[in-house]
């Protein structure tokens, strides 16, 4: 009764340049596992997002052994040849603290999936990412930033001239609890040209960034 | 009492290639004229927005003179020399319906301010963007995709291959009121790449393709 | 001082062709097994919803015997005869992903205890309901349509010819999580005369599929 | 610079059985006027809903003169020929009260528009919908019920067998304004197969109606 | 450090009528047992609402033997004389479901520790309180009805001539979740003179029940 | 096609000892109109809320002769016989300051229009309803209190023995804006057996405080 | 029946040090009127606040002529004796745009009456309020800093080190409109020691300042 | 890949005389662990917010033995040298009931980190802080309130003349959970002078009394 619940796109790529990432957070791990048969019967790879460990240990050890996975942001890439990221980095990764950082790693992790390497900067500063002009020159050698913003959430559009993808985060308490004010004071922001995915997408920012990057020549 | 309120920023088209636009809705007639006093003082020109008609009527006359208005838009060039469109058009402004022109000439406007054509479609089909698919080639020949959406906010990502910014408007009554079930949906579609602005941002969404286009070589 | 809480309505059917369901979220486990005594003791059948299998072993193991559930949907049949489904498949119930499943099982269970087959499509196409295009015609076929919407809840009213009744799901994380940010989306497209109920109430769904089913001569 | 804006959908109707009605309320008078251009040019009627009298006022008397306007409503028939409604009243179209006309008869208007009669109820009792059991017999003859509910939204969805459209209003004050809560107190009904549509759209439920309509032999 | 935080009121009841009840739902059961400790030093009574059986079990034996506990509604009388209740029923407790126990229970236990014995219907029908013809005479009986309304919050203030206290539950899903729109639902009714209290908040309803009962002679 | 939108029950009285009274925020002065003739017809008497002085004036003359109206509160009698007021004052009407003047006057007319006198107490201090301790002994030789609570809606529940029926109202700017927090504010109170009604539902608390009167042997 | 409505506190001053102002936005020009004629009567001088021009026309010329207007602030001094300010500037008002004038001075004429001078600068750089660094050295020869903070609202707390009370504006469209995002994202910067009041509460935030002041020795 | 994500601000003492604390919510057991290893490599010592007793005991034993915990407050001194506290008492802490301790704690704590000692007033009557009357002198011999503010959020800036900073927070039930109603009362009450921090936010409410009682000579 439950086989053949996901019928999967395989020819996205083609069409975009981006293939279809797994997420996992209300899928069961039996689901996952599935899932990831079918991927190996293809011989493709793909991407997980929003995988638990737990859930990860649901998955049959044949198809958990071709499973690399990050706990920090829990994504996997699964079925994935060895790869070589660019020796460019062409994206910059932002944040403000350690508590944004699975976002971030979201982010980073999905560029590494296209082979994208990317400038990592976290923790810049305490009070929040308005006070990052001693790295902005280093940010200047990039073509897109992502910043990911979390309870302080001001993001300094005037100081950078690139595309800038702001990602609202769920940290925080009282007001800031779920990332609703985070989210809102971005969207305040963008007259100054800075754009805003959903809280928490790490994985949408990233693929903002790869469609941006595929415009250049 | 009144005089040198507004302290205006000059160099920040040095800095990041866009110009500080005036915001008008909350200014009176009387501020924005000063406004303009300044610029027209220093022979700078200046991107105006969101200036009612009536507002416009409280100019002086002799400053008045020179502004290009648009009023679909409500938008003004002051001061503004005159200018070339370029030939090409890297950017693509969609939009459902008329009820969403005047954001969708927002962000036209702006493009135009800083010498862009753009490829402009109105009311692809009835049910909402996501039946544009005979536009599609059309679409392509463009660099970055503004997407104005209003009631009906469902943006076909997986169709476009180029960066999407997604703009919500506020037409619409009962839950759509005020434009937050546009933007919530629109966030809710960033898995794929899109990224949103703040509800009507029209010149926010411009801003951001600018800076994408200044990325390209 | 806990017995006689559950007055049932045992009459219902005979009104309005739909029997009372028993929704088990806010029950305890004893008060769910007393009242399947009362069906008992009146040899009646019924169905229950939202029951955790949790609540379901802590039912006596004689009335446990009656009871034929479904993990997916955490639905049950209590004291039900065997059953033959109708031939024809007069409602289509379609979702976009595994995340959906559970509510798309709750109205596909709830449609079998009254009977009546459904044609189910899950997972169609990835980015959300609005690519069901290749299973048209096969939809066509149907009488009504049940559509889960989880996280891109955009609905083609305008593709589909029948009554289109659409609910919600709580899938989804920041501005989709809780399933508001769906709903809403949803009721905004009800201007193609789609209809909408709860957010993961497929139970609702089938009621409404079955109201509809016996205007039918 | 402002012709060409609204390209029509002709041949919707084909396909679903409903034509695109033309929803006024963020068009400009202008707009309307040119719209409706279009379909004497191909000599086509349509039906306009949400228009003001205001806009009304500002369109050509050459193409004035061929509306039908109903002011209770704010709908209009453009262009329609001469007809006659269906004898038999198949959808009910109840309200509580006269605070709700306008969305009863945005319903019933589409209803006609389509050559339905309707069983037209309104102000049934003081304190809601609840109170209707003297007429149910009379709600029985018909094939669908649309509920118009305005401040106390309890629908005796235990009372009527039929298929039931609920429409919240935005009538009322307090927790009331603007018809969040009666949609919400609607919804929260959807376990007994009531359907809802968003908050003042008599149109969409009309559409809904016809739909189920469209399945009867 | 810990000692003394909790400084008790043992006078209110002089002045209203109403001693204070502990509320223990963000006490820890080591808070508690302190304020029993204090009670039983000064030999008084208390009413103690939302303490769970895990912070009950973490009072020290000596003072939990003094405790009456009822688990269905979270309360306890601490230190309570052997009591005998009212002859007759002045209050009326009505709830729609089993769902709906804890919160009527709260109430129920209330007017018992001030010795008012009360008439208790439960699970009045199917689809709410709005079918309670039946029971109309036997309400009639009472001088205040304490209506305790779930999922389905319509009230009958046209039934019943008596003060009507409601009290929202938190029990539902989607759209009710967190008893929202059963309060907004209540609030929506007040014109018929119904009053509201805080959701889930049985022995506000209970207290509110008292002040009524102590304005008769 | 306007007449006998309205059905009106003339016979609620004898149920619960309160009419049904017009409410005309949402009904045009043309709907007013046509509900006083038929109170006229039947020589009854009735009472008008929300009417605004624009609708009063849009009334037939002959009928307006008959209308008592109170510009503070926008009640009006119809058709009222000359009446006397009970002598003694059993209900308190408390408001903390001149901007909440015509909700207190809402219920001061309801009570008048049931015969009842009133003891109104406005703007009691500067810093809201906690501080009318000097008018204490006076406000206990009442009944019921009922509370008009605007900005700052804190309500001595302790002080106080008698039933409180608390109306929050919608001045205020800010988060105080609409009401929303005075409502939730008392809500918050209701643990010492306050009960709240719906934002400025001055006629409600007037309802409920009839209700409680009719306890009274 | 109108007269004696407002009872007012003259002697708030001598315990608190601070009058009470006239909040005059949902009183009418009549009640303003009655109460300055109390005030004159015992020739006591007040401040008010958010009086419209419109109602400030509708006050008696003989009282009018004791007011001192401020059409920027809507704020007035009655009965005013001549005054100096003090020589030093010990409170700075800080605001990002013209479009924060009127609370910025409702702040400002609030100290003024005071006998307070203070520091103030508008328009601090364009993209909100972190770019303040140029003014620092100048900011910090003050006491206490008001910040009125209208779009973008990001204060640095870092920076400065005086006590900082932030005033959210309703400036703004989309998510910004009436403040609430403003105000979530200064509480968010709560925890460097931020303090926040309501939106457009600049008489509440002079106030506050007053209170810090008066613990100065 | 892990180390190096936190790059602490040691200097910023010397700028605003506060140094960052380290906010634990979202930081995982390593992470802390791994910048009190920083601090300790400094030989400089730190505040901790929200840590975990869980948190707290995965932190390396030789670490751990340089934590001073507090268990109300989830507060911590890292390698903190002895220290006595101001024999005088600048800052008044007052909070209406044991549920509130916590967050009053974080206050107090905050305060002993900058040897700041102060007067705690808890549980200050039963029904909220308006009934502090009897503690007003011994609150008036200090220089700052913090006001800790539940369920019952009325302040009375009318009666304290000091600086008032008000901390909601986030028990509660119903329209009380997590802290908005509070929040909101509080900033209803801003226009007596009282200020606000964001919900549960004792530690802002702390640097905020440090800000102020720096201006003092």
């Amino acid at each position: 009764m439950k086989n053949n619940h996901s019928k999967l796109d395989f020819d996205r790529f083609s069409r975009i340049g981006l293939e279809e990432a797994i997420y996992c957070e209300f899928k069961t791990g039996e689901q996952v596992n599935e899932i990831l048969k079918q991927f190996l019967n293809k011989n493709k790879h793909c991407l997980l997002t929003r995988l638990s460990e737990e859930k990860l240990n649901q998955i049959d050890s044949l198809i958990k052994k071709k499973v690399e996975y990050c706990s920090i942001s829990n994504t996997a890439f699964f079925n994935y040849p060895d790869y070589t990221l660019s020796q460019d980095k062409k994206v910059a990764v932002l944040c403000a603290g350690t508590s944004d950082l699975s976002v971030a790693y979201e982010a980073i992790r999905t560029l590494s999936y296209y082979g994208k390497n990317s400038l990592n900067l976290f923790d810049i500063g305490v009070s929040g990412l308005w006070r990052l002009t001693e790295k902005l020159e280093q940010i200047q050698t990039t073509s897109v930033v992502i910043a990911i913003a979390g309870m302080e959430a001001a993001l300094p559009g005037g100081l950078i001239s690139q595309p800038i993808i702001a990602v609202p985060t769920s940290v925080g308490y009282g007001v800031s609890k779920g990332g609703h004010t985070a989210l809102n004071a971005l969207l305040a922001s963008c007259s100054s040209g800075i754009t805003v995915v959903n809280i928490d997408n790490g994985y949408g920012a990233a693929c903002a960034a790869l469609r941006i990057l595929s415009t250049e020549p």
